[in-house]
C-alpha cells in the first residue's frame, strides 16, 4: 500500500504491515496528536502520531538500506528479517502513547496492574515497581493484545518479543535472533529505534517543523542517512557516521534543541499542560487511564477533550473554553535567577493567583554520561584516515562541550482578568 | 497578534479581531476538520476549519490591498471600514459548519427552528422553508449569538447585518453602508467572499494540497491576487482581473477541478460519507443537531466521533473501527454508462451487499448560467487595448467550453470480507 | 558519486558514468543555459543543461525501476544493461545542443559536413540532406568524438550506436541488443527518452518551475512514475500507465502547455530570440557554428555572449546592452485575427520600426497523428477491468479533444524610444 | 515593475529603481555568479549577484517597514527618503564585485588609480593606499560613473554620496540628511546594510541554500524581520531585536557558520580558487582588471572564463578542462595539528606536486571586538522587563562564548593522476 505523506512523499507498506496498521490498536494513534496542546500556539500542528509512526517506519527502512547496502548477510532472508523487525520496532515505538500529553501519565495505573509477562526478562527487576508509563502500554500492546496475534500471524519468523527488544534495552535476548555470522546486530537496530540520532527524531523534527510552519527543524536528514554506516567492536555492531556528515550531526542536535526552546516549550503549550496537570490531580477529577488494554484503546485526545467539556472542574473548563492563564514573566537562564521568586512572593502577598512553570532543555543525554548510554555509543568513520580506529562521536565534535549547560525557561502565568494588575506589580519590582 | 501558518507564513490579526477569534463560537472550528474524512486517505489532512478561516481572512486583506492600492476612497476611515467588513466576512464564512461533513446536514432541524430574524430581509421569502443548512447556522452565529455581542462591541461602525450581507447575497441592503462616492462596493466585496475566484478557494486549494501532500492544488495565487482589480458598471463595482493573469485563472479552475477528482472524491472519503449517511438515516440513529446555537457550539467532529464510538449501529461501528467497504468497481464518465448497473444487478442477485456512489464535478458554476451568477460577473482588463470596454471573463477564456461536460465518478463498494467473491462476479461480466 | 540537486535531492552516478560526465564534451553543457534568454524575464532561471541532463538520467533510472520492479529478465545482467543504456540515452540526449537557443541552428553547417557514419543506417536516406540540427551534433558526439572512446571503454557491453538508437528512432537495429526472452524493449526505452511523458519533460517541467520560481510546472511526477508500467503487443514492449494516474497525465500535459504560454513564450524571451535571429542573419554576422566536433565543444553561451559584446552590429549591441524592443501589442488567439496586421500597416506607414512575432503552442503532438507517433503509443491499464485489452492513452482521456486547438500568441514590438508614439497609433485604431 | 524570484516570490521595484537596474553597470551583475566556483560542487548554484542584489533591496524595504511601522517621522517624505536611500544602498552594495571570486582582487590596480573623489571625506586618510578592492569599485560606480547620472536624475532628493555613506562607514556625513527630529538614523540604516544581521545575509543565506539545494541556510528570516525594532542612545538610532527572537538570532549565526563550513568551503570550490590564484600570480598571466570603470563593466565571469580558455597556462587549462587537483587529506581543527605538515614533507620528498589550503571560519566578527564594531551594537528589547535599559546583543546570548574558537579546515590536494601514489604515502604515516 502507498500512503501520501507531505513530509516523505510516498510511504510504502508491505501487505503484512498493512494488517498491523489497520488494527484498532494502531488506528487509535490517529486520535492522538503528535504535539498535544501545541496546536493552540501553532494551529497547523494537528498532525497525529499515526502519520508520525508511519514516517518513522519509512525512515527506518531507508536507514537500514543505506547502512547495509554493501554488507553481506549470510542469506537474503536474514537481511529481510532484520529490516522487518527494525521497521516494526519503528512503527510501533509510540503505540502505547497516552492521550494529549505526558501529563496523563499522572493518572496511569500501577505498572504491576498491566501484568506484563515480558518484564520477567528485564535485567533489573526493580523496574517492575511504580506507576505505568506510556512505554509500558507499548510493551503491553505488542506482547499481549489483539495486535499480538496479528503480528504473530503476519510475521511468522519474528516474535513480538524481538520487536520489544528494540524498544526496551533492558530486556535480555532469549535466543540468537539478532546474531548473523557471529555478529550481534541488536545494538545497531536498537540505536536506530532510540539514540541520539534515531529514526524517531529524524521523522519528528522535520514533520513538526512542516506542520507548525517553521524552518527550525529542517535538517539535512538525507545527508545524515546516506552517511550512516556501522562499526564492529567485539562482535557487536554499532551505528556509525561518516565524518563528512559531522557538521550535519551538530546541526541535528542544535535544531532539536531549538525546537524544544521555540516550539515544544512555547508558553501556551506549557500553560495548557500545567492546567491539565492541575485538573488531573484535583480532588474532583474522575478521569483515570485503565490498565485493561482494550479499554485503553478507547482513550484518545477526543475522549479526553469530551471528558473535560463535560466536567465542571475549574481547570477542565479553562481548557475547554480556551482561557489559559497569561504569561506575566519569562526568563531564559542557565543559572538560578532570584527574579522569579521575588515576583512570586509579591503576587502571593497581593492575593493574585499564579502558576509558575520551569522547562528545561539540554542538547543531549550524552552529557549525563550514564553507563547505559556509554554502552550505546555511535562511532565516526574518517575516510581520510582509514587506518585509524574509529572513535566515538562525543570525542569528535565539540558540540557537547559548547552546549553543556542546561537551558531553563522560567515563567509565571496569571489569569487573564488580573494580568494588568499583575503587570503593575512586576514593574514595581 | 501574529499566528504562524505553514501556508501563508505569518497571519496578523488586529486586537479586535482577536476577541472574535477567541470566542467559544469561533474556537469550535478547531474541532471541525477542513476535509472531514479525507484524513483516512491522506493522513496529513488533519487541518481544521479554524486555520482555514484565519487564512481566508488573511487573503481577503491582501486582495483588498491589491485591488484598491490606487483607489481613493472619500476618507481613510471608509477604506478601513470596507477592508474590515470584508475580513470579517471572510473570517466567519464557515463558522456555522456542521461536524465532519455535509452529510450531517441531514440531521439539521427545520430552518424555521433557528429563528433567524435577519431572513425577513431576504429578497425571496420562500427561502425560509426547508431544512437548515450550515449557512443558516453561520447567519445565526453572526447575527444572534454571544458572538454577535462581541462583534458589536469590537466593531462599532459595522453591524453584524453588514457582515452577513457579504455571505448571503439574497439579503437586501438596509442602508448606504457599502456606498462611497456614489459607488456601490457590496458586489465586489461579496465576490471576494464567494465567487469563481474567491478568497475561500484561494486559501483552501493551496492549504488542502499542503496538508494532503500533493502538488495538485498549488496555483500561482499571488499572481492572481496581484492582478486583481475592479471595474465599474452602472455605479456598481465588480471584481476584475488583468488579462495577463488569464492563464492563471484557467489553471486555478482546472486545479480545483482536479482536486475534486483526485482528493475530495477519493474513494475512501466517499465511502465514509456514504456510511455516515446510512447511520444518520438509520432508525436507531440518536444523533441530531440542535437548533439552539449554544448547544450547537458543542457539536464538533470530536463529539460526533465519540457518539459513533458509543453506538452499536452497524454503520457507526464500521466507521469507528475503520472498516470501510472496499471499491469493487470504478468508472470515470461523462455520459451514462450501463456497466455499473449491470454489475449492481449481478451483485444483487448474488445476495452481496453493496453501496453505489456517484460523485459529480464540474469546472465551474458559470456553466449553469443562472441569472444570479450573471449578476456577479468578473471582468477582464486588457492593458494592450485600454480603450476597449472590458468584457466578462467567460467570454475571454475558452476554458468553460473546453470543460463544459460534467465529470462523474461512479463506484460500487462491497464489504471487505466478500470482495474476492465480488471480484469474480465482476470479471465474469 | 553523489550530486546535490535542489530538484531531486541527491543524484547518484556510477563510477563509469562519472567518466562520461567529467568529459570535456559533457562539461560543455555547464555553459549552455537550460532556458536561454529566459533569465531576462525570470532572473532565477540561470540553470544549465548540465544539471538538467543529470536529472533526466536520474529520472530514467527511477522510471526503469518502477516499470520493471516485478518483471523477470533472463538474467540480472540484462536488467542492468537495459537500465544502463536507458540512463546513458537520457544523460546524453541534449549533449549536442547549440549555444543559447534554437536560433543558433540558423548558423549550423550542412548536415553532410558533420560526416556522421551512423546515418547510413537510417530508414529514410533523405534525412541526410539539409542543415545540421542539434540532434545531429548529439549523434556525432556519441558516435564519433573523444566521448565515444570513453563510452566504449566504460561500458564494454553497450555500443554508442545502441545509445543513439534510443535518441534517433529512424535508426535500424543492427543486432538483438534490445531483445530479451523474445520481447523487444527498444520501443519502451525510446519512449522513456522521448514521448508524451518522457523523462526529459519529467525533469524539465519541475526544474524550470523551481528556478523560475513559479508553481506552474509542478506536477505529481512521482505519482506518474510510480504508475508507469508496460504493455506487450506483438512481442514489442510499450510504455503504459495505470488508469488511476490518468488525471495526473492530463495535469502533466496542461502544465507543460501553460509553461509554454507563461514561461517559454514570455515576451522578453521571444524578443531576444528575434533579435538574435536578426543578428545571425545579418550580412555582417561573423558567427558560425563549426562542423568540427572538437571546435564545437568550445561553442557555448559564454563564447556567443562574448562574440556579441565584441560586435558592432545593431542587434548584437541591443542584446549586449539589454535594450530589447518593447511590447506594443499582444493577442492570444486560436483563429486568425486581423488586428495585428492592421496595426503593423499603420506603424509601417508611420515609419516606425517594429518586429512581429508569433508563438504557437499545442497541447500535444498526438494531435497531428503522424504515422510515426502512432507506432509509439502509450497504453492505459485499468485495475478495475483487468480482463479488458488495454487501449491507447489518446482514447482514454478527453484532454486531446478539449485542447485540440493551437494557441497562438501574436505580438508587435517597437524600440523603447518610440513606444509612446506607437501607443498613440495603437489607441487611434 | 514586478520580478519573479523563487526565494521571495515577487520583488517590486519602483519606476525610478528600474532605471538603475536597467543600467549597463547593474546588468553586469547578471554575469557575476553569486558563488563563483561553487557550481562545480553544487550544480544548481548558478545564480547571479543580480538577483541577489534585487533580493537584498527587497528585504531592506521589508526590514524598514517592520522597524518603523509605528515610528512617526516628521513628514511622510522623510520616511520615504530614508526608506529609499536604504533600498539603494542595499541594491548597490555589491555592484563593484570582481569576476568569479575574491581571488581576482589580486589583479586589481592600486586604489589610487580609481581616482575616487569621495575618499577625501574618509575619517582615516591612510585608507587611500594599497590595492583596490571590490568595495572601491562599488564606491566608484555609485559616485563617478554613468550610473551616477542615472541616480541623480532618478532620485533628486538623495545624492550618491548619501548612498555610499551606508556602505562605507568611514565616510563623514557632510550634511544633516540622516537627521530627523533630532535623531540620527545613519547608524541603523548602515547596520541594515552591513552588520551581524544585515539584509545582505538575510538574502544570501536562504538564496544560496535554495540554489545549492541544501536546508542548511534556511532560517526563520521573517521571524527575525518582524522582530526588528530600534533603540535610541544619545540621539543615535540603533538596530534592536525583540528578545523573543533571540534563539532565531543564534540560529542565524550558526546557520551562516555552517554554510561556510559545508558550502562555501567545499573542497572543490577551494581548489578552484587556489588554481585561479596560481594562474593570476603566474608570470605569463595577462589578465588584469582595469581602473577605468567603463572597461571594468566588461569584466565578468564570462570574459574571464573565455580568457582562461584561450590561455595556454597550466592552471588556466586545469580550470577550463575541469581537472582540479583532488583532496588527499582533510582535517577540521581548532588548534594547530602537526599531521598536515608531516604529510606535506613526505610528499615533497617524494617529488609529488601538491597544494595546501587552509579555510578559516568564525561565528561572528563580534569576537574580535574591534572598536569600530563596538560602535555599531545591536540592542535587545525584553517585553517582560520593559523598564530595564536594553543591553547589547553580545551580552544577551551565550552563543559568542560557545563558538568563540576559530574553525579551520586544512587540506592537501594532489593532481588526480598521482592520487593513488599519494594515498599510499598518507597511509604509511
Amino acid at each position: 500500500m502507498e500512503i501520501k505523506d507531505p513530509v516523505h512523499g510516498t510511504i510504502s507498506l508491505g501487505r503484512d504491515e498493512v494488517s498491523v496498521v489497520d488494527s484498532a490498536e494502531f488506528q487509535r494513534l490517529r486520535l492522538i496528536k503528535q504535539l498535544g496542546f501545541s496546536e493552540f500556539s501553532f494551529p497547523g500542528a494537528t498532525h497525529s502520531r499515526y502519520l508520525h509512526s508511519l514516517g518513522v517506519c519509512h525512515v527506518a527502512g531507508m536507514a537500514f538500506d543505506y547502512i547495509f547496502k554493501n554488507h553481506e548477510f549470510s542469506t537474503p532472508q536474514v537481511r529481510k528479517r532484520f529490516r522487518q523487525v527494525l521497521r516494526l520496532g519503528a512503527l510501533l515505538h509510540d503505540i502505547g502513547h497516552g492521550p494529549l500529553s505526558h501529563a496523563t501519565e499522572e493518572v496511569m495505573p500501577p505498572r504491576s496492574a498491566l501484568n506484563i509477562q515480558t518484564y520477567t526478562h528485564r535485567k533489573s527487576p526493580g523496574l517492575l515497581d511504580g506507576k505505568a508509563s506510556h512505554e509500558d502500554y507499548t510493551v503491553k500492546y505488542i506482547t499481549d493484545s489483539a495486535l499480538t496475534d496479528i503480528l504473530k500471524k503476519s510475521f511468522p519468523d519474528i516474535t513480538p518479543y524481538h520487536i520489544v527488544c528494540l524498544i526496551d534495552k533492558t530486556l535480555e535476548a532469549k535466543d540468537d535472533f539478532f546474531i548473523d555470522n557471529g555478529l550481534n546486530f541488536r545494538t545497531i537496530l536498537s540505536q536506530l529505534v532510540s539514540s541520539e540520532i534515531d529514526v524517531d527524531r529524524m521523522d519528528y523534527l522535520g514533520r513538526d517543523a512542516y506542520f507548525c510552519g517553521t524552518n527550525d527543524g529542517h535538517v539535512e536528514t538525507n545527508w545524515l542517512l546516506s552517511n550512516f554506516t556501522y562499526h564492529v567492536v567485539d562482535q557487536e555492531v554499532y551505528l556509525a557516521l561518516n565524518k563528512r556528515a559531522l557538521y550535519t550531526f551538530d546541526d541535528f542536535l542544535i535544531s532539536r534543541h531549538h525546537m524544544y526552546l521555540m516550539i515544544y516549550f512555547h508558553h501556551k503549550s506549557i500553560i495548557y499542560e500545567e492546567m491539565l496537570y492541575r485538573y488531573l490531580t484535583s480532588a474532583d477529577c474522575s478521569y483515570r487511564l485503565p490498565a485493561d488494554i482494550n479499554q485503553y484503546t478507547r482513550c484518545t485526545d477526543y475522549s479526553l477533550y469530551e471528558h473535560l467539556a463535560n466536567s465542571t472542574n475549574y481547570w477542565a473548563q479553562k481548557i475547554t473554553k480556551r482561557q489559559p492563564f497569561k504569561v506575566l514573566f519569562e526568563n531564559h537562564v542557565t543559572h538560578e535567577d532570584p527574579k522569579m521568586n521575588l515576583l512570586a512572593d509579591q503576587l502571593r502577598s497581593s492575593g493574585i493567583d499564579f502558576i509558575t512553570a520551569s522547562s528545561q532543555a539540554r542538547l543531549s543525554k550524552y552529557h549525563g554520561g550514564s553507563q547505559e548510554d556509554k554502552s550505546f555509543q555511535i562511532f565516526v568513520i574518517d575516510e581520510y584516515s582509514p587506518k585509524e580506529t574509529p572513535i566515538t562521536i562525543d570525542k569528535c565534535t565539540q558540540i557537547f562541550e559548547m552546549y553543556e549547560k542546561t537551558r531553563r525557561i522560567e515563567r509565571i502565568y496569571v489569569p487573564g482578568e488580573v494580568l494588568d494588575r499583575a503587570k503593575k506589580i512586576r514593574e514595581s519590582l
